[in-house]
């Protein structure tokens, strides 16, 4: 699969995402990929709200990332994220995470994700879903 | 209804608690008073799982904390929990937080919680809660 | 001193904000009200940043809130904040947490905050920062 | 490096780390470890907070997660934690999240850090911090 489009959600450093170290805490950046993620589904007309209420959920089997640059209280921040694979029963996002004060990457991960249902049990990502993603994928490529 | 027993919690303060100011941020002492809500009730022999397994939730529905002297990284804890009141459909607790290595009360607080069934609606609390609570109020007093 | 002017910051809810319950946490208000807050302060044209890089901190002294109707993931929230008291070394927010897709009040609260030093020593508010506050006011009423 | 002693951390799930699916937030996971690599640096005779004062910190320079099992609010939890790699300027910790009540293993990860001095630049870890580790990890093997 080709990468596909991207999205891009502008976010502000909170106060409270900040640690002792006077930068935006590592955990915080996970928090923000799945933000971006959301984003990103919404963008595609998939939002993510819609797919829950249906009784779907895309469980997170694994996530990386790897700092580069320090961000800081206040900061404006670029989440860029991209549909990177998808299966019958699993995508993955990667993102960028960019201060977009100075352009400067300061995080880049992803993250793998399996469909479930609402006990909890793997399941085909609906088909309804995955059109979704295939028909943004082919309006952008 | 007089004050009754107290449990205390004891926790170590975590990093990603705190923020640049190089203390604990305001709202980890929240999410304190929930663990040591929960840990009065499980001491009272009402874990809050079965309660809530059982299609029950007490919702917040205020809180307030008072901030008196900062807590840093790696301060031990104690999260000290009181039952104040205790109505058909409301309960309220109070909590202190110390500093167990000086003593010093670092914040005090307290929050109000309705009962609510799975749909989120209010409702009595079940008897046997009730007689869970009263009766460990009773042995305690 | 009369009610200033507010503020109104747009967020939407993330999926991290929510808890088993189904809904927002009840902590996460806490951190939006500092979000607002900020943005109130940037707004006026005092951003945050710039007094905490001059060496000072708005500490909080208190905080409470009231909860009255739920939030779940993915609702756009407006936080509207409004300066309500100012004196030498302290000032007063209050905050409106409202559904913006129903106009619906979620929840209000306050904050209480006390000038503080690098070194944590309550000050007086540096008088540039006073009078942007005051200015803002006197520009908005 | 021989794979070293490790420390088992032990906490509860806090209701605040679950989220709308009923289970355990990922990015909590990440917080754990951290949680976890400082009960290990505390075991070793080397508080974080002792190697913070002194100036130092160790960065997170990535971070990734595999999630197998969830877990719920009220699991008994054990962080296992070991140092798997150490160099002059960087240290790699592994860790295991374990259910204690079922024993199985729900989310294994690991963590690469520089060591940078208060002003973030990348810097030696200090002697008497490699020489705590490393006789630590004689200690134990």
């Amino acid at each position: 699969m080709e990468p596909t489009f991207s999205h891009t959600l502008d976010i502000t450093v909170r106060f409270a995402e900040t640690d002792q170290m006077g930068v935006v805490h590592h955990a915080s950046y996970i928090v923000w990929f799945e933000a971006g993620r959301v984003a990103w589904m919404g963008a595609a007309g998939l939002p993510y709200a819609q797919i829950a209420n249906a009784g779907y959920n895309f469980a997170v089997t694994d996530v990386q990332c790897r700092y580069r640059t320090a961000l800081r209280f206040g900061d404006p921040v670029q989440v860029i994220t991209r549909l990177v694979s998808l299966r019958s029963r699993q995508v993955e996002f990667a993102y960028d995470v960019i201060n977009s004060a100075t352009g400067i990457l300061c995080a880049a991960g992803s993250s793998n994700h399996i469909c479930v249902d609402n006990r909890g049990a793997m399941t085909r990502i609906p088909d309804w879903v995955v059109e979704g993603l295939m028909g943004k994928m082919k309006r952008e490529t």
